[in-house]
């Protein structure tokens, strides 16, 4: 048992919460909390290591038998360790270190998100959690979006994360990756081009939606010159990121039917 | 010059900041940053009273003077005394209180929300952001939800709270309202009715949502037999609250093009 909040293996934890950096270096990510973990085990996730209190509830206990069967690095810690390693105020008593490895593409990608520098975190993973549901077959993120494995990321993301390519490029990458997929790249922009609900959603299409300040960014600006916008009808100057987002994969949706 | 945080118009600025009670006794709340402020002065809010700081920018010492222009009685406050009355770690060094009056609603109600026990402050505010957006006339909220007028709904709002009404109502006067207005009420609930496309949302509507735990409760279910819901062709088994219903609004925008 881990009793010590200075254990190594703690200290790893914290800094893998902490930072896109370690994040990076290590390959490593962290999942807490019941629903999270139940989530990351049914896509089939394997846990470098797991940690858990003796607190845990029954259904924690469960994903704690299962990884013990699969042979799972397991270490209990008292409470007060767990709760130093958690990025929450209450955390429900198991967290596990997943490697941290894009999902593969599908073979054919018809549907795709890239965002340009988005930098809130909640809205990252409410747009990841509303991804999946809409059925996006990747989402590409370019340079200067904040990292997509965040705690706060995670949390929002509800399990998007464990089924659904999120994958940061370089500019030059991803335009290679929309030249070999031949998705047609329609860039949202408030008050730009063509309303969302004339543009031929049907095709093979990737939406490009800029971050929450300052829109998209020149070189999002020279990936297309296709433009498409949300026409409001009333008095409001703009939508969140995550919303308008939310409504044109909806629509991509209702097209498709 | 308020150079005292126990300042009694200071305790009353934090007591209003913090408590929803507070606010509903006094029937005032509390509005900061530049931005938000000048939202709500440009929408023709009458402030109580103002706070402000001497390093406040040249945007907001605009805002300083139209105040005096227009008689509000003006406090300026130390910086230190600003962030204590603040709800942000960084307050801009403008803040209002303003007096907490729904809006009448208009003449014809065509769109509105009803808004079933919604708990989290970001959703709330990023709903009202989004209705204003989308033309809603106005926003009901059940016995249960959380205060439209906390600091944190507030900023979500991005300033749809100055010019949208929203009124709290109990189940018996939301019962007399839909009666007056003849609004169809559609409950949208995962799974269950028809896909929100196939209604007929050209009609005057009013779009019942749920909050994110439970669904809507057994009162918003007697209010309505309608109910509808949104196809997900991915792997999620739900949306996030403010994400289901900017996605249902902006389907009754379109179907009224």
């Amino acid at each position: 048992m881990i009793t010590s909040t200075s254990n190594p293996k703690i200290q790893r934890i914290k800094a893998l919460q902490k930072r896109a950096r370690v994040r990076r270096e290590e390959q490593a990510f962290v999942v807490e909390g019941v629903r999270l973990t139940e989530e990351a085990l049914q896509a089939g996730c394997k846990p470098q290591i797991a940690f858990f209190t003796e607190d845990l509830n029954p259904r924690g206990q469960e994903q704690v038998n299962q990884l013990e069967n699969q042979g799972t690095p397991l270490e209990l810690v008292e409470p007060h360790v767990m709760q130093a390693a958690s990025d929450t105020q209450a955390p429900q008593g198991i967290l596990l270190v997943l490697p941290l490895q894009a999902l593969p593409l599908p073979e054919k990608v018809t549907f795709a998100l890239i965002l340009d520098q988005l930098r809130d975190p909640g809205n990252l993973g409410t747009i990841l959690r509303t991804a999946l549901a809409a059925g996006v077959d990747a989402i590409f993120l370019s340079p200067g979006s904040v990292d997509a494995f965040s705690p706060k990321v995670l949390r929002a993301g509800m399990g998007a994360h464990f089924r659904l390519p999120v994958v940061k490029q370089s500019w030059e990458e991803l335009g290679t990756t929309i030249e070999q997929t031949g998705l047609q790249v329609l860039l949202a922009a408030a008050g730009e081009g063509d309303s969302y609900l004339d543009a031929d959603l049907s095709k093979p299409t990737a939406l490009l939606l800029g971050g929450e300040a300052r829109g998209a960014s020149e070189e999002a600006a020279q990936l297309t010159s296709e433009r498409i916008h949300i026409p409001m009808p009333g008095e409001a100057e703009s939508l969140n990121a995550a919303v308008a987002a939310s409504v044109l994969m909806f629509e991509v949706v209702r097209q498709r039917g």
